[in-house]
């Protein structure tokens, strides 16, 4: 049971911080490797917010967006905790899409509709209400408690090993806690004890210098729009097999036993068909089922492709290039570099006669397997029963946190990965949104799992 | 030879002609059904100077942007040439690769820059020039004169099929010059005798209602832009032959005669390499020759393509939807309905399940042959040797001009296809330009051929 005088602190002070959340969102923190100090003003306005609280807190250069680390020392016989959540936030685009300004907090149907609320301010915000809490009702944390929020994660963390390296010592920790998740549906929370990986590249085709006349030029000069399409339709076979050589050498197969416990949960394809609002899903490989192909399998999306006219009309160009940007979700022992590898031997062997292509690596991680008999994973179990009152499911993630896997290979330190993101959050779609409800519980959540964690940690 | 007071009147009047020009140039006259009357204002500045010249003309409405029509009557006696140009202009996007504002005539190193100063409004101009010094120089044109200039040419015409059949009277005539063409090389002018048609098609592939996250969605929902692709993919097999069902049915393998007559040109793909600035020719069908390709053999092209996320940086969407434009030149007796219906076949053939997909028309025309022995080709060959001291050759031409076809059928007037664009114009590029003093012996050209086709016409 969470400290009453806490719950009651957090019950009590939602208007407040619903109008501190507001603030944190109006920050357009978008992680953007041409604007790293258009993160800071976020940052400095959460090191600020910290240390109102009590914690001792910095905004730490980084090579990209910086990172807030903070403390709050309680006692060395308390076990310590390391919280992560991050203040980047996903573009806005499709803009017009949206039905209120997605830098700012509209509050309708008893939910926050904006730009992160949920991936991953509120998340992040979570952890200073619970902080607060603690501090008003009781006077200080349960057990001692770190944060590091970082401002790069939506891009991969591509500056977060070097950062970690760097300050191992002031990340030291007994566990660590990664709220960037969500629940499996409305009501059943989840804990992830498997990310995959991801691989993200641009790729350029280039055929002549400037756009031609598709009339003049048709039938001799070759087309980079026609060949990158060609080149990114081939990546699969016709069983939505990925194609790139050396592909599916590290990729595991599922155990049975873990096959048993995701049957378990029970009718996933309507729950995925609602989520996603699809009628089928058709999406992935052939042959494993919609659970296996997200969590265990490997994939591989075109997510943004643009060359030519593509305005209103029909302008008749042969175009001088076009790109793509197409990423790869990693699982099991898949190597990012292999698959780097792979992908511009596959774009090489597709690059006909008349184009040159170009491969831009923008992102690369890891996929990750988490301890799932530490004492931190019973603590979010434990601290789930108390709020939610029912027991979380724990499964396999298909999203990537590369900080995950950075955390273990570089600090030691296994995660327990979940959250208190619900499904119909469009996350990375306009309208994000979270509700309320599940705001003010999450907090509540946190509050406890900082509890348990103080009291079943067994490494203090 | 052309009268001599005429070219005199040419020579002297250049100052005055090129500021003329530079007005037409500045209406943005976009052929956009969207918003037909946006060419208006173009049409009635250029009805106003025909006016000032002493013809009759009118701005007529039709479907899409109004038709200028003119005449001046000289002689019963005298054969009646119909003059065809079009005032309407392509897309001038990308912007950011103009050196000057696509709407201002910028005269840099002996050439005029501007959208459409060769396509097609510069020869347009040129026989209101060549008017204006018959009437200035002599009193009147050698022969009757009409003229019918188009608004929708950039758009494939699609309005001019029943504005010819409903004004087929009016423009009655026993010759047509359609200037909207141009030379082989710098110093080689030239004569069409066969144009392609073309089909150009929207194809929009629809997946999920809205962007997902690659990562929650990726292995399970279908990815539109990874089908749009694969489908744009399929379009050619390996040896660059279009797939689409019935395809090359009607497509005339070319005579030995006439392929004897194009070898004769001299070294054609040298000439190509140079003019589109590209290494190699390897667009197009293996075993053909590049001026066979380009005349003789229909081709398919992706002209533009977007969906999902395009901006800088690495946003992981599935994204909801993409778009293609893609367009097919015909020859030969190719039917354009045969290639909407084959086109649709195929595209619904690639559409996987999970995949909604919709293809839009933009526009239809079909291939052409024209007569090669009527009189009026002869006054274009004398009148280039008169003015370019120069033989003209006789070509196939890889692009479209829908229009030609139209008067052929529906109003039996085959055209002298030709015109003084010269091959470095950038035509549907950016900086696009002309040369003054091609502009100069193009407008002499023009006179020569009226007082030509009026000797030697044997109709009237």
């Amino acid at each position: 049971m969470l400290n009453p005088a806490v719950a009651q602190y957090i019950q009590t002070h939602h208007e407040q911080m619903l109008a501190e959340l507001a603030e944190l969102i109006r920050f357009e923190s978008l992680a953007d490797a041409k604007d790293p100090d258009g993160c800071t003003p976020c940052a400095e306005w959460i090191a600020g917010r910290l240390g109102s609280l009590g914690m001792t807190a910095d905004v730490v250069p980084a090579a990209g967006p910086p990172v807030v680390l903070g403390e709050w020392h309680v006692d060395d016989a308390l076990p310590t905790l390391l919280c992560y959540a991050h203040y980047d936030v996903q573009p806005a685009d499709p803009m017009e899409e949206w039905l209120s300004p997605p830098f700012e907090a509209s509050v309708r149907d008893g939910r926050i509709y904006a730009r992160g609320v949920t991936d991953d301010k509120g998340q992040l915000f979570a952890h200073m209400a619970a902080v607060e809490a603690w501090v008003e009702a009781v006077g200080q944390p349960p057990c001692n408690i770190k944060v590091c929020f970082e401002g790069e994660e939506e891009v991969g963390s591509p500056n977060m090993e070097a950062f970690l390296a760097e300050h191992r010592d002031r990340l030291a920790a007994d566990a660590l806690i990664i709220t960037d998740e969500g629940f499996y549906d409305l009501t059943t929370p989840a804990v992830r004890y498997a990310l995959r990986g991801l691989c993200y590249f641009e790729v350029t085709f280039t055929g002549p210098p400037v756009d031609l006349h598709s009339g003049l030029a048709g039938g001799v000069v070759r087309n980079p729009a026609n060949a990158l399409a060609a080149m990114i339709g081939k990546l699969h076979d016709e069983n939505g097999r990925v194609q790139i050589p050396g592909f599916y050498d590290h990729v595991a197969p599922v155990s049975d036993a873990e096959r048993a416990e995701w049957q378990a949960i029970g009718d996933v394809d309507s729950h995925l068909k609602q989520q996603f609002r699809v009628d089928v899903l058709t999406g992935g490989e052939a042959g494993y089922s919609a659970l296996e192909r997200l969590g265990a399998r490997p994939t591989c999306d075109c997510n943004g492709i643009v060359g030519g006219f593509t305005g209103s009309g029909s302008k008749t160009v042969l175009p001088a290039s076009a790109t793509a940007k197409v990423s790869m979700r990693l699982v099991s022992e898949q190597d990012p570099q292999t698959v780097i590898n792979g992908f511009k031997a596959f774009v090489a062997a597709h690059t006909p006669a008349g184009i040159r292509s170009e491969v831009t690596v923008a992102a690369a991680a890891r996929p990750v397997m988490l301890d799932r008999e530490q004492p931190a994973m019973d603590a979010a179990r434990l601290a789930f029963r108390d709020v939610f009152d029912t027991e979380p499911v724990f499964m396999r993630m298909s999203a990537s946190i590369p900080i995950t896997e950075l955390f273990q290979r570089v600090c030691g330190l296994d995660a327990v990965v979940t959250g208190f993101a619900q499904p119909d959050a469009a996350l990375h779609s306009p309208n994000e949104n979270l509700r309320l409800e599940q705001l003010w519980a999450g907090i509540e959540f946190l509050a406890a799992f900082y509890q348990h964690l103080a009291e079943t940690d067994d490494s203090a």
